[in-house]
């Protein structure tokens, strides 16, 4: 049995919170200590942005010509898109009401990932950005808490209604579980032979965090099972030239 | 607390086999009836496939020449193709070694779902294929057991490396929900409005069942939670001329 436990307790998170010493307190309150080595605490990203402080004050960006020009395309409000293109890599689509970028970790996804609700009571022209580099945020947490973890976000898909879970960051695990050469129980070569295990468990995590007023921030997964080894969210990012579905 | 249970004790399905008869006599040797409202019951799309006698013998395929011609672009077995091309309604990419096609119902992945492993004993010239009409599959588990049921399937996505899970059918839960017009806890609309539920739910299930010699064909999840109505997995098919992300 796999459980997926939603932690108890944890506030609303301020710039400069120690998340470890947070997350350490809710894992108690929420009788789950010790961690075990079947144990993945997963953690959304957002909670992690609002510590790191890339919180955003939308008055304190001025939109360059560039970003003018996306806003006009795509009638969002110029100062995100002018946050949304510092963090892109690359724009993958602009049109109205749709920006699809690819971030400077290569993750795609809209806007960057820049989110604009429930930062906070009043913060209403505020924008929370991604962390700046979440596999290593997620190798910190690891070390604090001392199980697996993986920072989630949602995104979503090509050819897809709705949004489901994904990693953004991990550390302790194997993101991508590769079984290539493997053989199934008849002794033919699998046809499954990379597996996003990352991605699953931050959408399984999400079946428990929820989104909006019921909003749960971190999660532990308990008793799922995988290969050793340790691989972070950036393996599960396909360069644009490999992409099999384009 | 959200809980994945894998279901023992099912064996070998062959075609025309009592899927609802095996599944509740499994749920019963689990120790998981009687079913409640906060249960869904999980299936893999391999074994609904099998009891449904959707396994075919290659030697039976006859390739025309279109398949042959998709086959030598792709390197693959021209019977296979011409299964694949069977299933398809529309071809979205084929180069060696990658057939990504849109099916019959709208789902697109990789050579229209068609699985060569894991087939049974002896089977090397064998492929199975979707079930013909796996919402109503569904529908039809669901009316058996008495809880709400996915059919699951693994498929690769864009711009990300390794599988994970989908929702190919679905009954009794909202497959998407439709959040907008709902507002977060400081009273601003969501931004996020629309969730996968059902892939969510497909691929916190493939948390258990796994690929290959230690595959497990169906679990429970139970404990989690979503909002009244249900919709067919269909509802999570976008249709190509509104895909945001091409």
């Amino acid at each position: 049995m796999i459980a997926i436990h939603p932690l108890v307790g944890i506030g609303e998170i301020r710039p400069g919170d120690d998340l470890s010493a947070i997350l350490t307190a809710a894992l108690a309150a929420s009788d789950l200590l010790p961690v075990r080595d079947d144990d993945v605490l997963v953690v959304t990203q957002k909670i992690v942005s609002k510590a790191e402080g890339r919180s955003v004050d939308l008055a304190d960006v001025a939109p360059d010509a560039e970003a003018e020009r996306i806003a006009a395309i795509t009638r969002k409000d110029p100062r995100l898109v002018a946050l949304v293109l510092a963090e892109a890599s690359a724009v993958l689509r602009a049109v109205p009401n749709v920006l699809i970028t690819r971030n400077r970790h290569g993750h795609v996804m809209a806007n960057s990932g820049i989110d604009r609700s429930n930062i906070g009571p009043g913060d209403t022209d505020r924008a929370l950005l991604l962390p700046l580099d979440p596999d290593s945020s997620a190798d910190a947490l690891r070390d604090a808490v001392g199980c697996p973890v993986v920072i989630s976000d949602s995104f979503g898909r090509p050819w897809r209604y709705g949004v489901t879970g994904v990693a953004i960051g991990a550390s302790g695990l194997p993101s991508l579980v590769d079984r290539r050469g493997e053989l199934d129980r008849d002794g033919r070569r699998l046809e499954v032979t990379q597996i996003g295990l990352a991605d699953m468990i931050a959408t399984a995590a999400a079946l428990a965090t929820g989104e909006g007023a019921e909003s749960v921030p971190a999660v532990l997964i308990r008793g799922a099972a995988w290969p050793r080894g340790s691989s972070p969210a950036a393996a599960l990012v396909r360069p644009l030239d490999e992409d099999l579905f384009q």
